[in-house]
């Protein structure tokens, strides 16, 4: 029978500033990313976002990024490797203390935005972040894009890592996503969008734009919280997965198969 | 045999900037307080006073500190006792995950500058840092002033306390310390700390300015560590301490005596 | 004949994060204050805020806070006057440089939240904020609590005063708002707030929760736009203004009377 | 009669950090490129800096970073464009705040660190810049680095610029500076290094690792202020250059000439 994750961010908001319909989506993920004070969330909101999780069932996981705050992490920054293993370490680390306090086991970590995307591509920076959370604790999953560095990292590493998959985004021949900037980049059929997920879950397939069959590692898909819109195609996908026959479980569950 | 423990504050360099002797009073003292990114310190300097903490023999506790950088945590902030709870476990936990990954146990929390200032005077928010604490680890100790809010909030949560005294301050009757801007607030004279601290330590008294001799819990002694001449200061006071016959050990030692 | 000004909070979104219904609320209103980066606001925010509010017709000012993002500058900090000040004429200058960007004056500075309800009541405080505004442009209206230190500071210093009123707040007989925890601190009826808001205009008095009659110098109304009722209330309370006969206008041409 | 500017960065302490030597490298420089509170410096280390500036008769100008206190804005940051020039107003403008109480004009702009090296050779990023100068106030310098993008987008914009040099950096044959991790990065003979702004400033031209000679639009030397070794170095060039016949002036009158 085949398994997969469904991963979303979660606690996003900061102080007087709310983002994310944290309570809506978490009904229809299996796995939640939780921003861990960097770039988005504060002490206060994790708290809260640990013990919503733990009330839906869901796991928790930590979405370390960049210390930016203002550019929401998404801006490309120049860190070196041990700068990028500290603020993996320390974010985790903080976000901890909140799962210790109720009682949760932090079952993965996700890079966040420029810090996914940068370390996808470089060895070097998705190493560091192997070794941050290898260094706080050697049983936390490494999810990552499918096929890219952070895969390879885990394994060098010593950890366990998981592929990411995206529902609602193309990819090109090598496996990597078409930049939001060109076409192709975002599948907007919806009923397209699940179909391309169900081939990746259960044949490990993804047909690039320029019409080749990419191989992937689907255990997550990536889903969204932040509009009614997206919550609503995550209630579709699951329901699309059960249909099929695919077990939707968490991290946890998808690589003990 | 009287046990005494002699703590400092370190790793409150930030970035580029460098704050601090730490080399140089680590090998004076036997606990040490390290900055955790609010109000001094980040995640590289951590991983860095940890290492340098550990390589001493020295034990490792958290210092955490008001979400304020450019004040140095030292101006009075009203938190929520919810926001103070949530701050100090962040930060404790962003701690851990540093001394995690070098194989060391934290083993204390106290708090710094007006976060100190203000629980120990407010039994409210002194209750929250104590279930801060013991949320991340209930084997932490809540070091604090002695005497103080800090002391009975940690009884009530039900963690352990350490009684921190101070070798260069004057008390008042009520045991608290002479505000800085008053007659007495600084004891000058380093032999006359000197005694003080003894007298301290093993009749478990201290001469208030105004004659009254105030009962205090003098677990650990603060000493500093940002100019030479502080630092002269705490190798005096050890090497007094040790020809008095009183044992220097760390805070787990001295409360398990 | 009468005339008042109607000022707004604006420009408080942040990064990622959106906060307020700028647009709608500035139709209603004829003062901005706009967020400088401290509490809310960045400096992208800043830019789009002033022409938005440019564009509207709207009066600009600035809306300095305290240094804490995390808490939206409404807890009370500590901070010296020599810091206040410094504060404020760095928030000023911010602004003012998109400002001039658009040549567009700045007409006012409204401290906020924290900064705003402690220099209200502590004259140190309201005179480092006014010669903070005097040093930068000693032509900038400073908008503070009618009646408050603000209004005395203000005139000590040099510079001119706008006494803000508040529709929707209950006042104590001293002139001083009704603190949200106790009863009779929202006027929750907007008719009645309404009402207030003419005789606060008309005769120069609101009756406090006791029955007592407070003079109040009423040249500006605060109003908010963070959610559709209180746009709604603007503009009733504007329609009402002008229905009476009250001039709305900005608060240059109120104070020009 | 030659004529040039000797600049360093002042006014980069923090809160309780201290960095640099400001008062005596200040004897020895003409013009003071000021932190502005992104990367460096706060509200009250600017308004001491202007005033140390002030007394000791040196031109002010503006240093804007990163928004990366943590990185000293020393690291590559993918802003857009339109982030670079709201960054570049907001913080001229704060430094702007602070010359206006003590009567002094703003002479120049010279980005910091990963802002300078990335618009060096980024014409949309220098372009930004220019405009965010412009914006606030057209009679700004932009002080940028010889033959760089920065010179070229002074001039399309329509604002001055003024060369900078390096006397202690290896130059390249296309102009630009050799790389810091490559051989000949620092010139390390302090006779050599003054020789070398002799001629450029003299000749207009330096000599680059190849023996190339590369020409050089020398209207201001950048120095350093962060140890006494630089300092004594600041002094040294500065008798060097009068010794030569050189007048040491700022840079509105080297630009006057």
């Amino acid at each position: 029978m085949y398994r997969v994750d469904l991963n979303a961010d979660l606690g996003e908001s900061f102080g007087a500033y709310t983002l994310g319909m944290d309570g809506d989506v978490l009904k229809h993920i299996t796995s939640a990313n939780v921003a861990c004070g960097f770039h988005a969330g504060d002490a206060v909101v994790m708290a809260k976002t640990v013990k919503l999780a733990k009330a839906n069932g869901t796991a928790v996981g930590a979405h370390p990024g960049f210390p930016d705050l203002v550019g929401f992490g998404r801006r490309n920054m120049a860190v070196s490797p041990a700068e990028a293993k500290a603020y993996v370490q320390y974010q985790i680390g903080a976000l901890m203390a909140f799962a210790k306090a109720d009682g949760v086991s932090l079952q993965h970590v996700k890079p966040h935005g420029a810090l996914y995307n940068m370390s996808a591509v470089n060895m070097e920076l998705a190493l560091a972040i192997a070794e941050g959370i290898k260094a706080v604790d050697e049983n936390l999953i490494f999810m990552g894009l499918s096929g890219s560095c952070h895969i390879e990292a885990a394994k060098r590493v010593g950890i366990r890592a998981a592929g990411e998959v995206f529902a609602d985004r193309g990819y090109q021949a090598d496996g990597t996503l078409v930049p939001r900037s060109k076409p192709g980049a975002i599948i907007t059929d919806e009923n397209e969008a699940v179909a391309r997920v169900l081939r990746m879950v259960q044949e490990g397939v993804v047909e690039a734009v320029d019409g080749t069959l990419v191989p992937v590692q689907a255990d997550s898909v990536c889903l969204h919280g932040d509009n009614p819109h997206a919550v609503a195609f995550a209630q579709k996908l699951r329901q699309a997965l059960s249909a099929a026959g695919v077990a939707v479980v968490d991290l946890k569950e998808v690589l003990a198969r």
